[in-house]
């Protein structure tokens, strides 16, 4: 609630969270900052007073988070030859930020998240510009709202951003149908992972992987990669070698994501440990646990799973996942998916500046620990 | 759940709600159910297949509805000089639709609305697809995620179909201001209409013509009016004066809708009558009934709205608002701002055949049952 200066938007000198190291350009954060920043200040002004308080919210979500998506977009502009300080190009890769943001709103009340980048959930905290103490469940359901309301706000600005960066049209269009693509991918992905189709209950971890391709792997690394090249005109197989590059480092990402969400410290990544748990995530790292378990863990799994009360039993549950070996399989998985990634980029139309930049981010990426 | 192909995509002949009569081109209606069904089936052949669900659900909820913002954009472009058979343009405004879709289900999980043209909403639909009788709050919660997701889905198609409508890049960015607008706006009003700020609640009359202007006046006929004119490169005095004429006759259409979600017959309008009661919304009606309401009358209303239980206690409230003489001022109000409306067409730079259509329009929008 701090994080906002009282016209609503973000005080890049209190990010939340530490942005992905890029040693390309220590500025590039600070300049997506001042994007967001300065777009903000201008819809917010557009807006009847009290919708201010969804600007603000907003503005507080904005000021955490990786800026992996713009600096994504970025890197593929680079790499089809776009100049390095066009700012045009930085105002499209910022967008891209504005549309996760847009996703996270949804995707935390989907998940009744309480926390995202270290404070309160957006729908959490405009849960409480709705004040009535006797009848708490009327402040929560107002928070889902008007939550569903800042989602959607933040969608439609990503795009408006992304439109009036004054790049060429024919540059827009080209980037703008990976930009379509993206978006129906990522809502497919997401309803996969609401509701696990019949066909997949025997094969958890056939149905975690196509969650991951679609939710993750190509809309965090594949399509940001891609637009930031077609903005740039990329050759095709630039955009090709993006694809397979994105979606491996995609994918380890996410089994990354997997372990942290489960054996993570909430106070470096931002986010709790318990979510994934309570909620009966069926993550990779979940799917082969249960492939590899023996018949007690597997049944201390299966009974806990989106069904534990209190820590103890979350505790049991994460240890039963841990005697089964599934964190060290995770684990193997991750360096030999990051190793595909790298190799993808042989033979790929890149200078090697540019091809060592990716190869650094990949690393960073998949070893992170926050 | 019938007014579908297999193929997820409906059928234009079981239409449940009647579209707008316009008299100009009795196909244009045809023409627009053509245009979505064709995009959403090449939608749906590029998600995984669970996803189907969703894009037949989604059909179901487009096999309704009365094309108004799509006609209104048609009407705005054949008024600036548009030709009236260019597809281009009419697929710029069946993208209209997509995304009135898009706002429509996500105003319903919010509003809880069982029902919508005649149908049970998109989210209760979708909650269908998840059968666990033993825990029916799961179900409902599944179907209010999943119902997101559609309202996400439906809201980057609406985009991606009037992107890629074929018009020039010129043409689509003079309109696409017009539409970033109308998004603000709309979601703007969403979130006043969820939330009164406390300097309103001395002045019902004043927050509720707040909400109407944002949610309705604008979004449903001066901005769908603009973008179409816009397209067809329309001068400012044009511009202009759709935006008198959008926000008085959409105000006119809004106070019509007021009444009708309150003294309607739900058979025709294909939605409840209790909704608006039972919810407590603050309309023009409501707050009308308020300002004329005797200190018995006044209690029952404040007593009852959004707290009804049962249908005496509603029709209980129904017959105290109707006492009060509000439903005759409001259809005063109609009457008077429909005049309005028309009168701001005088002199616009428009063929008399359009601002007869247009002068038909808004007496059918504003005098109907429906």
């Amino acid at each position: 609630m701090t994080a906002i200066h009282s016209s609503g938007c973000l005080r890049p000198e209190l990010r939340t969270m530490p942005s992905v190291p890029y040693e390309g350009d220590r500025d590039f954060s600070r300049h997506v900052d001042e994007m967001l920043t300065g777009f903000l200040e201008r819809k917010s002004s557009e807006m009847p007073s009290v919708a201010g308080e969804l600007v603000r919210e907003i503005a507080v979500l904005l000021g955490g988070g990786k800026r992996l998506r713009p600096l994504l977009c970025h890197l593929g502009w680079l790499g089809a030859g776009g100049e390095r300080d066009d700012r045009a190009a930085l105002q499209a890769a910022s967008a891209l930020e504005l549309f996760h943001i847009a996703a996270l709103i949804h995707d935390d009340i989907m998940d009744r998240s309480d926390l995202r980048h270290g404070v309160a959930s957006v729908h959490r905290r405009l849960a409480r510009y709705w004040d009535d103490p006797a009848q708490p469940e009327r402040s929560e359901w107002f928070g889902v709202c008007s939550g569903i309301v800042a989602g959607d706000l933040c969608w439609a600005w990503s795009e408006e951003m992304f439109r009036t960066c004054c790049l060429p049209d024919a540059a827009l269009n080209r980037a703008g149908a990976y930009l379509a693509t993206m978006r129906t991918e990522v809502m497919a992905g997401q309803y996969l992972d609401l509701h696990p189709p019949v066909g997949f209950v025997s094969d958890w971890l056939g149905y975690a992987e196509q969650v991951n391709l679609y939710k993750t792997a190509r809309y965090t690394v594949a399509r940001p990669l891609q637009i930031g090249a077609a903005l740039a005109g990329a050759p095709a197989a630039l955009l090709s070698a993006f694809q397979q590059f994105g979606e491996r480092l995609g994918l380890a990402f996410q089994l990354r994501d997997d372990l942290l969400g489960v054996f993570g410290d909430p106070s470096r990544t931002g986010k709790s440990n318990e979510d994934d748990l309570r909620e009966g995530k069926r993550t990779m790292l979940v799917a082969t646990a249960l492939q590899y378990a023996d018949s007690r863990q597997a049944a201390t799994i299966e009974s806990y799973l989106g069904n534990a009360h209190g820590r103890t039993e979350l505790d049991c549950l994460r240890a039963a996942i841990a005697a089964t070996g599934a964190p060290d399989r995770i684990q193997e998985a991750i360096t030999e998916t990051s190793r595909a990634a790298i190799e993808a980029l042989h033979g790929a139309p890149l200078n090697e500046l540019l091809r060592d930049t990716l190869i650094q981010l990949a690393v960073s990426l998949t070893d992170r620990a926050a």
